[in-house]
Formats: structure tokens, C-alpha cells, sequence
């Protein structure tokens, strides 16, 4: 069996990465010895991926910890440090939640914050486990065809998580079980997570995959070649609403028009109980420079301005499921996600 | 007022196209004295767009009798080689369209055949210019904001026909009228006809604009930023179903589920009335490399395949109308396109 690929980890006194922006081509780490640096590797998604954040924020706490002690800093100042790792991205609830799960630790000492960020990580990739199971479960149950063939969107495998996955996740497990037949990767403009990322996953995994445009998903999905579709999530809002990354909720509608499943999967902390619904939730506007070049070479007219919002909100009118480690939820009027949902903090 | 763009013109014994592989970093022209290197410039999509290739469907049958005289051949060397032009990409209808339009003056000699072809061009472009007229009258009468925000895919201007444009032609119309906000252009993956070829005209004729990514244009739409969504065809079928650039049917499905017009633009000589539904236009599958590389740079790990549909076909249900010079039509059940088909040839 191929090894685990473990996006970030605890080393010395770092929070050391693997540098997503360069995979496929190269596999190098990222080590990031103070704030600034995680900082950085989070705008820059370095490090991307709900889940995955949501260690970065616990990691990111006792980073902040070591640093204020190396540089004196005033308490204020630690806050203020804390406080920056929280926000540096504002759609997925998962980096606040991280850092908020372990700042009450902080009090015991750097000891304490590492023991929590390392629960966290140890429960999240248990939570993929978990929902990986219960999801493929429900899919085996509504899709009759054998083996079957999956539309997927962005990476949602171990290098957005702590490991294992959520919706890549429950392609392994459906993988284990010997019912994939083909992965339909979308390549995921603008930043290529699914053609770099999830694509790399795939090859490690032996997973059989080909990549497609994201604009070739919906017509894949109405020519009748895939069996379902499924995404991971960003943030999760109570009525099922789901903030994921730009292009989802074209998959969605493709999936409601041809009737085939659209399933959502994250760990229970990726569900946001104070989001009522999608309306709510803050969408990243990014440079459009990610639009308008590649590499470095502008694919554009010099001039040329990009609109690069980073999500989407898939309505959850078009959601068949979501599932968390706790459960599978079917949206519908009046239905709501709590019963999937996270304790709160 | 910017001067018009011509995609395609006779010159000497040659066709001489814009190289629009190299736009917009490069605005050069690519001559084709041979059907060799006519075919390759109309494979590799020196040349593109369903009325631009109907004019070289018609050069073409002309390049192929300079050629037949200059080496000497045989009448079946010749009728093969027309063929070879007719049949060099599947899915648009126009470039058979072309040939088959000029072939029956063959026997007059070369001059009459150029002066079909010239005819061809100047009919096309006065379509153009008419549908966009009927267009901009449908879309303003259904459309209560002013200015107009409006998605686009791919490139449906000068340089994808004999000039003015389809889908761009009726935004170019509703420019002039000063009509137009904001056209949120998609990038067009694998190709990028949007982010290289449409930008280019927009900055030609200094129509506003920004270019996303193929998988923000549902977002766009559902969040109420777009008032219309317009794209070309490259062949509509009897009943409406419409066989465009891959990704096209994503914007319709968003329209649907947004409830603003979704309008397909096409000369009537793209209405293929042999055509009864979408399920009996052929997809051009082109090479994976496309998708799995940029520039010659991969973008996936090394074995990754690519899955390259050129087209899909939104079905005549998710379109509000279909436009061609001779009028508008909103398909429904039962409903035909047959009033703004060509004449049959």
C-alpha cells in the first residue's frame, strides 16, 4: 500500500509544509519558523485546503508562542500574532476554528497548545476515515452501476487535510472496495489544485484518473459518464448551503439536471451553525492576477483585469448529501445540518 | 471607431489567416499556400470559430485548384484533397457547409469559385450584423437593467467569423447603443479563445470587461452579476439543441437556475436541419495534451491523461433563444428552429 502524505507537520520548533504551489514537479517542504512565513504559505496556498487550515491554526498558535518567546513580545502583541494566523483567510471557518481550539490551552503552556493541535490532527483524519465510510455507504446504495465513475473538483485528498481526505478520501475508500472505475478530475482553475494535486494523489494511490477543463464537467456529468459527483467544503452553512472552491456549483447544477447524486463531505468542524445559509458566508475575492497569467506569462491582453472570486456557494436545493463523520444529511426545506455538526467550542 | 479584424482573406494565390495560436502576444499572419498546411492551420486552430471556418471551407475549394494546377492533378487527387478541407474537424457544420457551397462552380473555373467565397464573406458578415440587431431588440425588451452585465464564453467576434461577430457582435451592438456595463468573460479552458482571443477584441473596440475563470461563470450568474449570458454555436440542431465550446451548457444550466436569458447566436447557415436533436452532433475529442500542459509546461504529474471534448450541447430547454439573421426563436416543446434555418443548399 502507497504511503500517507502528510501535508503538515510539527518539526523542532516549525510548522514545516509541503509547498503545494510546486507539485507535481517538485516535492520540497516549506518551514515556517515564524508568523510571517505561515502566514505567507497561507496566502500563498502553500497549505490550502479546509481541513488542513484548521491544524495550521492550532500549529500556527503554539508557532506564535515559540516566537514571542524568542522575541519578547508583549502579550498584546501574542494576541495580535494569534489573531493574524486566524484571519488570513476569510471563507473557510476551519483556520478560525483551529486557532480558537487550542488558544485556551495557552495559558498551560506550549506543551499544552502542540498536545491539541496534535489531537487535532489525529481526530480530523479519523473524522475522513469515519465520513469516507459512512459516504460510501450511501453512494453504493443510490448508484447501480458497477464499478462506478466520479466527477470530482479541486483537491480534497490528504494534502488538504491531515490526511487520508473527505470527498478524495471516500474515492479511496471506494477505491479499496474495488468499485472505481474512473476518476474524473476537473483541473480547477485558476490555481490547477485538481490537475497538480489531486492528480499527484491519484497517481500515489493508483487510483485510475483522467483530467478534464472544469467547463468539461457538466457535459461529462449529462452525457451520462459519471455514476455521481463529490466535493468537499469550505464552510457549511446550517441549511446545508456549502461554500467550496470556485467551479463547484456548476458540477451541482449538472448534477441535478442529468439526476445523479451530489455529494458533500467534510469533518463536522467544517459545519458552521452560526451560518445560517450561504448567504452569509464572506466569499475571498483573490488577485485576478491568478486569472489573467500563468507562470508568469499573461495569458491576456496587457491590460486586461481578472475576476477571481476563490469559492462558490453550491445552494443546498442542489446538494443530494452531506456528510460529515457524524452522519449523512439530505437537504431539503425546513432540514438542517445540525444533527452532522461539530460540538461548539 | 477601431478598424475591423479580418480573420481570413485571399491574397495572391494563398489564404492568409491571423495566427490566433499566437494572439495576443503576437499579431501575425499565418499563409497557407498548400491544403497541407490549410488543414494543419484549421487542426491546430490558427483558424477557429463555426463562420470563419464556412469562409475557409470556401478558399479552400479554391486554394485546392491552385494547388490541383500547379502540380498537376488528377480530378479524383483533387476531390479528395476538397474533401480533406470538409472534413478536417467534425462538429462544426460551416466548414462542409463552405465547401459544399462553392464545389458546384468548380466547373467554371477558379474565379467563380473565389466570387462564391467572397459572397460568403460578405453574407456572413451582414448575418452578423443583423442578428445582432434582432438580438440587442430581444435582449433589451426582456432585460430591465441598464447598463447590461452579460457572460460570455469563447470567442464569437471578427476573428471566429468574417467579421462584426455573433454572440460579440450583439455585445458589440448593445455597445454601441450604450448598452453595456460589463461583460464577464470566460478564460475558455484548454484553449483560452476568451482570455487570448475575446479580450483582444474587447480592448480592440474598447468594450469593459473581466476575465474569470470557466468555473466562476455559475457563481457570477447565481450572485446576480450578470443580466444575460450570450454565446455562438457551432451547430444547432432542428429542435435547438446547440453544440458550442465546451463549458457552454454550465452557463445555460446557471441561467436556468438564475432565470435570466441564456441566448445562442449563430448564422443560419449553422442551423443544421439534418440534425433532428443534440444526440446526433458527433464531438470532436481532441488530444488530452491540451489539458495536461500549457505551453509546453505540464501541469499534471508525468502518465496523467487528459479527457478533451471540444464541445457539449445544451439542450434546447436550458435556451431562451436562438438568433440567427432571420429572426429569433425561443424553443419549447415542439418547437423547431426551421424559420431561421438557411436556405438548403
Amino acid at each position: 500500500m502507497a504511503s500517507e502524505i502528510q501535508a503538515i507537520r510539527w518539526e523542532g520548533d516549525a510548522v514545516v509544509l509541503i509547498d503545494q504551489t510546486r507539485l507535481p514537479a517538485e516535492d520540497v517542504d516549506f518551514e515556517c519558523r515564524d508568523i510571517d512565513s505561515l502566514v505567507d504559505a497561507v496566502c500563498r496556498l502553500v497549505v490550502r485546503g479546509a481541513p488542513a487550515l484548521g491544524a495550521v491554526g492550532g500549529y500556527g498558535v503554539a508557532l506564535a508562542m515559540v516566537q514571542a518567546q524568542r522575541e519578547q513580545w508583549s502579550p498584546e502583541r501574542l494576541d495580535a500574532e494569534v489573531a493574524r494566523v486566524r484571519d488570513a483567510r476569510p471563507t473557510a471557518v476551519n483556520l478560525a476554528w483551529g486557532v480558537d481550539r487550542v488558544r485556551p490551552h495557552m495559558s498551560q503552556g506550549i506543551d499544552a497548545v502542540l498536545a491539541e493541535a496534535d489531537r487535532i490532527v489525529v481526530e480530523d483524519t479519523a473524522a475522513n476515515r469515519e465520513l469516507s465510510r459512512r459516504a460510501a455507504d450511501w453512494i453504493l446504495a443510490r448508484c447501480d452501476r458497477r464499478p462506478l465513475r466520479v466527477v470530482t473538483h479541486c483537491n480534497t485528498g490528504a494534502l488538504a487535510t491531515t490526511g487520508w481526505g473527505t470527498a478524495f478520501g471516500i474515492i479511496r475508500e471506494l477505491a479499496e472496495r474495488g468499485e472505481i472505475e474512473l476518476v474524473y478530475l476537473d483541473e480547477t482553475r485558476p490555481l490547477l489544485q485538481g490537475a497538480r494535486l489531486t492528480a499527484y494523489e491519484c497517481e500515489h494511490h493508483g487510483i485510475p484518473y483522467v483530467v478534464q477543463a472544469d467547463g468539461a464537467a457538466a457535459s461529462t456529468i449529462l452525457r451520462g459518464l459519471a455514476d455521481f459527483a463529490v466535493i468537499g467544503a469550505d464552510r457549511i452553512a446550517r441549511n446545508g448551503d456549502t461554500a467550496n472552491k470556485i467551479g463547484s456549483v456548476s458540477v451541482a447544477l449538472a448534477c441535478a439536471a442529468a439526476g445523479i447524486p451530489f455529494v458533500v463531505a467534510a469533518p463536522s468542524s467544517t459545519v458552521d451553525l452560526a451560518t445560517y445559509s450561504g448567504d452569509d458566508i464572506e466569499i475571498e475575492l483573490r488577485s485576478g492576477d491568478e486569472v489573467t497569467a500563468w507562470s508568469g506569462l499573461s495569458t491576456t491582453p496587457s491590460g486586461a483585469r481578472g475576476f477571481n472570486p476563490a469559492f462558490d456557494v453550491t445552494p443546498a436545493a442542489y446538494i443530494s448529501a452531506v456528510v460529515t463523520e457524524r452522519g449523512v444529511v439530505e437537504p431539503g426545506p425546513g432540514v438542517t445540518v445540525d444533527a452532522i455538526a461539530g460540538d461548539a467550542l
